[in-house]
């Protein structure tokens, strides 16, 4: 066959890093709205934790952090201001940012102009007896970081998530553990507008 | 005052590439279809060339090719397998992939991981008087070239536009040129679905 320079569209999918900081911006398609957070991504242990930003003035917003232990099966909810805590049981499965080993390659593409880019890959779960994808990742090339991962249902995007600056490694466990308020915690989710 | 090392929030602007070539991904948030399409952007004679791409098997699609003339104020619309050609009067202004000077600077951050990577500057519309924001647009910082490019109205987010593979300066300006079925055009659009 010809010779094969750097990555090619039929190599499998890069391993993605197990841990990360960094920021991510999640678009909820359904309500319009954009949340911005503070991220630390531990692969390893199946844990996020997740510290919502406020950027904008918005009156009725609380703020939340959020504290996801997938191996115990429960996340913990904590009012960034307050500290009021919500412990809730986690229902759906780990899911990691990684792209799946038997995902179908999409595309590979260079953000950002000559001399100042980031080349990546975009892979999907589509399979050819089924038209449309449920799920759709954008990866660094190089180092398998996550740029951008689009969730779909019945053809119609659920939320966008873009990754911002993110950071090899956890520089601080300690986010992964909940304050002493999450002792006396209550089952409710809280909502996140006060008025 | 601090000291300011390379490129602040305070900064002004930067100015975006006259002339590029490259791709784009439209994802139209009202029918939750993403359009991909080569692109040859020419900011200097306000004109624009879109080729339609077809990735996925689409039965029913018919894919043009777009070229707005925004100084003759028209736009051809070319079946890409018929030639069959529209004429069409352009009503809105030019609108160049800029970022204009008045702008509001929103965020700075890296896409990508540690080594491989681009590093962004996010600009909006949004005035402090006005809580939304119509434009949201994302370009790297070293050269202004742009990522990214969102449009909202009444808070819904109507378009989102990603650029991909950009190089600068346009390799044959003929693509602005219609082709020679234009001569006898008509003037309807034509319909992207032919069943």
């Amino acid at each position: 066959g010809l010779p094969r320079l750097g990555a090619s569209p039929a190599d499998e999918p890069c391993d993605a890093p197990l841990q990360w900081e960094g920021k991510w911006v999640v678009y909820d398609h359904n309500t319009g709205r954009n949340s911005r957070a503070a991220v630390s991504y531990d692969g390893q242990n199946q844990r996020i934790r997740v510290l919502q930003q406020h950027k904008k003035h918005t009156p009725c917003q609380r703020f939340f952090e959020y504290i996801y232990l997938y191996q115990s099966k429960v996340m913990f909810q904590i009012d960034q201001k307050t500290k009021e805590c919500s412990k809730i049981a986690l229902t759906e499965a780990w899911d990691p940012f990684d792209i799946p080993k038997n995902s179908t390659f999409e595309d590979q593409y260079i953000i950002g102009g000559p001399g100042d880019n980031v080349e990546v890959q975009e892979w999907s779960d589509r399979k050819p007896a089924r038209q449309h994808e449920a799920w759709v990742g954008v990866y660094t090339l190089k180092d398998c970081y996550p740029v951008q991962e689009t969730y779909t249902k019945n053809s119609t995007v659920t939320t966008s998530t873009r990754f911002l600056s993110l950071q090899l490694g956890i520089s601080d466990p300690k986010v992964f553990t909940p304050p002493l308020t999450c002792q006396s915690s209550r089952p409710e989710r809280m909502s996140e507008f006060s008025c």
